[in-house]
């Protein structure tokens, strides 16, 4: 089975188990709303590549890692679009969840999609128990204090915040947790894969705010403009447009270079360069070549 | 040592792990807020003293699962004052989160408490690793979907809802989850515990309801009336403050009598009665006998 169809199937499962009559059903839409149709799934994908550089032998712990990883990206996602952040109207092409379903059930949809995050990696370790305990710290670590997603975007309410740091936490920090979750549910030690996620983290993010500064709202999907409009800090404000491209190129290549060896790296280092050449829209990468 | 001074230190340990020079000062002393100084830690002493009856063998799981339970609480809490739900200024009598420190620290400060309630459950499980599956359930299981606190407070945005079951789950089943988890977390099964925490979670939200709309706002530290002038469900509004008295008096005794045959059953019994006598101020209580 493809990548892209293990994460779909993961993640409707968990989903499934949410739907009771008990649930009220505006809830359970807006969790839809939140995690389908899929994005790029770029974060449960890489897991996965990296589990199977690994030699996974227990794929279901892999899914669960995969799918607990997704559902983080998208109560982040939720939780960064609420008017009290960046107020974002559009996500992925559509309405956010907040513009469909209110603020209230926004904050209930990221607050039960973290939950279920857990779930899913608890259901799903049941065939190598010994494995949740680090996979709950990875997925923790990636999300809570002192340095995961949640203290990255809490430095938007700082005065002053280190770029470097806050990207690392906002979106570094659940790619290397994506490495290294799928190391540790095919049983390896994940330390030496944490490397490798903080490049492709860092990579993603420069890519993001060159998208933001350079490109035209529908080509992404969201409002453009947004991190200079809100103040944000953004490779793209700090070193122009050719020298954020700049940035990613190297990244990207140090990245390739991050892969432990493993039986799979030859791979995984394919799927690693198909992956960051598509990070760009075709004319800004041409940009940088 | 005794219960209080356990949770307390646990707690203390709990946010001490958060505190990194990486993380956002704002977002630290919010968690802070939220969780300090203590309330009535009602539920994690609930949780100890079922585990106490249940023969605990590895205190370190008890006080994990305790501290978690009253982290979910403390962050539930933050989330429900939010502006688009009770738009509640006081708590414990004084500025609630979003009050002391805006919006946004308030949502990630929440969020953050229930990645920090998992974290706390992953590392202190060490001891006992079998038990870290059925006690993240467990505690998911309180939380999300499809019965937990989220599903509750997500009834408040539907049209209609039913009072036990809108009850149940936004107040019954972390009290609940705080049997289950004493249980599990020293090795008994957690199913035969789960009617007492049932119905310890519904004698303390009638009293709940009983306060907010019978006592000043001084007494509770917090506004008082909220339930009628939100048009929400309370069992003082059905029944009427004397109908609700009653009720109270009915489950207290019914989780007397739900306590199931174990070493620590007439220890535990004084626990509860002790407890329940203190759900309401004297004068109300004095009203029901």
């Amino acid at each position: 089975m493809d990548s892209t169809t293990r994460i779909e199937r993961t993640l409707a499962a968990a989903m499934h188990r949410a739907e009771a009559p008990c649930c009220p059903p505006g809830l359970l839409q807006a969790m839809r709303h939140a995690v389908f149709p899929r994005g790029s799934r770029i974060r449960p994908r890489l897991c996965l590549a990296v589990a199977a550089a690994c030699g996974e032998d227990a794929p279901a712990v892999g899914d669960a890692a995969a799918a607990a990883i997704e559902l983080m990206h998208c109560a982040s996602l939720v939780h960064d679009d609420l008017p009290c952040f960046d107020d974002a109207a559009m996500r992925r092409g559509r309405p956010s969840v907040h513009a469909a379903y209110g603020q209230p059930l926004a904050v209930l949809a990221g607050d039960a999609l973290i939950v279920l995050a857990f779930q899913a990696l608890a259901s799903g370790t049941a065939a190598a128990p010994a494995r949740l305990a680090p996979l709950v710290s990875i997925l923790a670590g990636a999300v809570g204090v002192p340095r995961g997603i949640v203290a990255g975007q809490a430095w938007e309410c700082e005065t002053a915040a280190d770029l470097a740091q806050y990207q690392q936490q906002k979106t570094g920090a659940l790619f290397a947790a994506a490495t290294e979750a799928g190391a540790a549910s095919a049983g390896a030690a994940p330390g030496p894969w944490r490397l490798l996620g903080e490049r492709l983290g860092e990579a993603y993010q420069v890519a993001d705010d060159v998208r933001d500064a350079a490109c035209e709202a529908a080509e992404i999907g969201k409002p453009v403009g947004r991190d200079l409009a809100l103040g944000r800090p953004s490779a793209a404000l700090r070193f122009g447009i050719d020298g954020a491209i700049d940035r990613l190129r190297e990244l990207a290549q140090g990245a390739i270079e991050a892969v432990p060896a493993c039986k799979g790296a030859a791979a995984l280092r394919a799927h690693i360069l198909s992956e960051t050449q598509r990070l760009l829209p075709r004319e800004l990468a041409a940009r940088a070549a």
